[in-house]
C-alpha cells in the first residue's frame, strides 16, 4: 500500500491532536511531512518525537534555542509566518489536515489549493472569508477540499453517491449550545465560564464561544454555501441537542438522508483520512437502542440573531463575510478577557458589518484587508463603550 | 432520451397503481410494455387504455370474452398462469416492477433475471423463499435486483457511494403497527378490522397484517441477508412509531446514515425507477420544522414472537424461509376469514417449521415444493384445531 504523505497544521490544537489520534489507529497508512503550530514549542516536540514529520513549523514568537534542539533528534524546523506559506507552496504531501483557527489559515490554504494539495478543512474561515475564491481556485486545482466539521461531514458523507442537481436544500443541525432555553433577559448575563461549558463537543475556547452565539452555525451557513456551491435559501438550521444527528441532506424526490455518531471529532477526521473508504476506529459506537429520541427543533432566530447575520452577509456578498468573520475573532478575545458581555459579540459584528465599504468579487488581497479593517473597527468600538 | 422500456407486475395491486402514479409524471421516460395482475379485468383494462402497453397478462381464472375486448383495443392479451412465465423468459423490457404478493412472483422473477431484465422488488417472498438461489441468478446475469420496500430502499439509498464491506450493521426500522403497545392478552383478541387499520401505511390486506403481527418484519429481516449480502447478526430492528425513518446503516467507523421521507411508497418506487438519479416528485416532503421527535425504541421480542422466527430460520437455512413464507400466507388467509385469531398466526408458522424436513440449497423446484408443503401443513394444523 502507497502510504498517504500528509500534513497537519494546528497539529498542537484540539483538530490536530484529534488527527495525530486517528493516524495512531492506521499508522501503516501515512508518513506525516510536516506538522506546524503557533508557538506551543513543547507539546509539538513531543508530538514530534512520536511520530517523526520531515519537518516542524511554529509561526508564532518562539525562542531560537528549538531550531538545535529539533535539529538533534533529525528533524527540520522552520519558524516564523511565512514558513508555513513557503510549507504549502512546496506541495510536498498528498493532504493537508488544516486545523488552524481563524483567518490564519486562508493564504497558506490557497497557496496548498494552488499546489494541488487535498485539503481536509477544519479551518472554516478559510471558505468564510474567501469561499468564491477559494471554488475558482479548486477549478483549477487537481485539489480536493473534504470538510472536518461534524457537521459538514455529515453532508458530504450524505451526498456520496449522490448527484449535486439532486439536492433540493441541507438541513445543518446546531446542538443549541449551552444556552439553548434561556431567556434573552438571562443571556446577557452569561459568564466567560458559562460560555466554555459546551454540553456536548469538547472544542477550542473561540469555537465553543461561538457554539453558545451560534456565530459558529453562522459560519457553517456560509462555509456550506461554497463547500456545496448551493444557494444560501437551500441551507436551513434545526436545533438538535443530543449532537448525534451531524446534518441532513433532503432531495428532490423527498428523500432525506441524515448521518448520525457519537459527537466525537475523530469519527468526521477519519472520514476525511478515508473517504471513500472507511476504517474501523476504536472510538465507541452510538448506542441505538439507547437513544429513543431525536429531537429537531426550529431555531429561535430572536434569542439568537447570530443565525440571521448569516443570511444576510451571503447577499450581501463580497467581503462581507469576511468582515463577519475578523469582527467575530476579535469579540470573542474580548468576551473570553471581560471586557464585554456575551450578547454584545453580535452587536460588535453588526457594528463592523454597518460601518464596513463592501468590495464585490475581492482578490485575496482584499479579502485579508476587509478582515484587517474589521477587527479595528471592533477595537475601536469596545474602546468606545467603556 | 432513451425510454425505459418497462413492466409491471401485479399493476392492480398497492404497488402497481403507485408505480402508475410515478409513471404518469414523467410519460416521457417510459414505455410500458406488459401489465400483468391476477384477475381483476376491468380494472386492468381501465390502466390498459390509458397507458396503452404492448401487453396485458391476467394469470388468474379470467371470462375468455376479455381476449377480443383488450384486442379491439390494440393490445395482446394472454392469460393462465404460465403466460407470465413466458413473458418474463422474452426479456423483452429493461426492468420489472414486481408488485405480485406472496410466492407467486418466485419462477417468474428468476426467468427476468435469467433474461438479464433489472427488477425493482416488491414482492419480498422472492428473496425470503429463494434468497440464495437468486443470489446466484444474479451473478451470472447482467440483471440489477432494486429494493422498493421502504426500508430495503432507505438501506440501498444510505449504500449509494459506500463499499459493502465498510458495512457494520442494518437497523431495519418498524412502526411496530396498530398493536405496538398491546399487551400480550389483549394480542390475543385483536379483530381482523383492527389489524387491517395501519396506522401510517396504506397497503394490500396481507401485508397490513404481517405488519401487525410483524411477520413482515421477518420477511424483511431475511430480505436484507439476501440483498446485502451479510450475515443475520448485522441486522437489527428498532421500533420507530413514526415511519419517518425508514432504516439505517452503521458503519465499521462507527457512522450511521439514515433515509427519512413521508411514509408513501411513490417515494422508494420512484427512486427503484431512477436511482442512481433523483427526479422531482410533487408527493407532498417531509415537514422537519414538525416532527420534534423521531422515536426509535428495541422490540418487545416476547409480545412479537416473529422477529426470533426470522434468525431461526435463517440459522436454519435451505428450505425453512421457504417454509415460513408459505406457512404466513395461509395463516394470514385463515385470519382474515376469521378462521383462526391474531396470535395463531404465528403458531401455524411454528408448527410448519416443526413438521419440515429441512432441504439444503434447495433447487427452485424444491423451495416450490416446501412452500406447498407447508401450505398443506398449514391447512390441516387449523382444521385439527377446530
Amino acid at each position: 500500500m502507497n502510504k498517504q504523505r500528509i500534513s497537519i497544521w494546528g497539529s498542537t490544537g484540539s483538530i490536530g491532536t484529534q488527527t495525530l489520534e486517528v493516524i495512531r489507529e492506521y499508522p501503516e497508512r501515512f508518513e506525516i511531512v510536516t506538522l506546524a503550530a503557533y508557538r506551543n514549542a513543547e507539546k509539538i516536540f513531543r508530538q514530534a518525537q512520536k511520530v517523526k514529520p520531515q519537518h516542524v513549523i511554529l509561526t508564532g514568537d518562539v525562542d531560537s534555542a528549538w531550531k538545535s534542539r529539533f535539529e538533534k533528534v533529525g528533524i527540520r524546523y522552520f519558524s516564523g509566518p511565512d514558513a508555513l506559506i513557503n510549507s504549502a507552496q512546496s506541495g510536498d504531501e498528498d493532504m493537508v489536515v488544516n486545523g488552524l483557527v481563524g483567518a490564519v489559515g486562508l493564504v497558506c490554504t490557497t497557496k496548498a489549493i494552488q499546489a494541488g494539495v487535498n485539503i481536509a478543512l477544519a479551518n472554516k474561515e478559510v471558505l468564510v472569508m474567501a469561499g468564491e475564491l477559494i471554488g475558482r481556485l479548486l477549478k483549477n486545482s487537481h485539489s480536493r477540499l473534504i470538510p472536518v466539521d461534524s457537521e459538514h461531514s455529515a453532508v458530504y458523507q450524505c451526498l456520496q453517491g449522490e448527484r449535486s442537481e439532486s439536492i433540493r436544500r441541507i438541513i445543518l443541525t446546531a446542538s443549541g449550545g449551552p444556552f439553548r432555553n434561556r431567556s434573552l433577559d438571562e443571556l446577557n448575563h452569561v459568564t466567560v465560564e458559562e460560555a466554555l461549558n459546551h454540553p456536548n463537543w469538547d472544542m477550542g475556547a473561540k469555537i465553543t464561544i461561538d457554539s453558545a452565539t451560534m456565530i459558529n452555525k453562522a459560519l457553517e451557513i456560509i462555509e456550506a454555501r461554497w463547500l456545496f456551491n448551493i444557494s444560501p435559501k437551500q441551507i436551513e438550521v434545526m436545533i438538535h441537542p443530543q449532537s448525534i444527528l451531524h446534518s441532513m441532506v433532503e432531495f428532490i424526490d423527498g428523500s432525506l438522508k441524515a448521518q448520525l455518531s457519537i459527537p466525537d471529532m475523530r469519527v468526521p477526521i477519519a472520514y476525511a483520512l478515508s473517504c471513500p473508504e472507511r476504517w474501523e476506529l476504536p472510538f465507541g459506537s452510538l448506542d441505538t437502542t439507547k437513544f429513543h429520541q431525536l429531537e429537531l427543533i426550529p431555531p429561535d432566530m430572536d434569542r439568537f440573531p447570530a443565525l440571521k447575520l448569516a443570511y444576510q452577509v451571503l447577499e450581501a456578498g463580497g467581503s462581507a463575510p469576511a468582515v463577519l468573520n475578523g469582527a467575530d475573532e476579535i469579540a470573542v478575545q474580548a468576551f473570553l478577557e471581560e471586557e464585554i458581555g456575551f450578547m454584545q459579540i453580535t452587536d460588535c459584528i453588526r457594528e463592523a458589518l454597518n460601518r464596513h465599504q463592501k468590495t464585490d468579487n475581492p482578490s485575496l488581497e482584499q479579502i485579508v484587508a476587509a478582515d484587517r479593517e474589521a477587527r479595528e473597527t471592533v477595537r475601536d468600538f469596545i474602546r468606545s463603550m467603556k
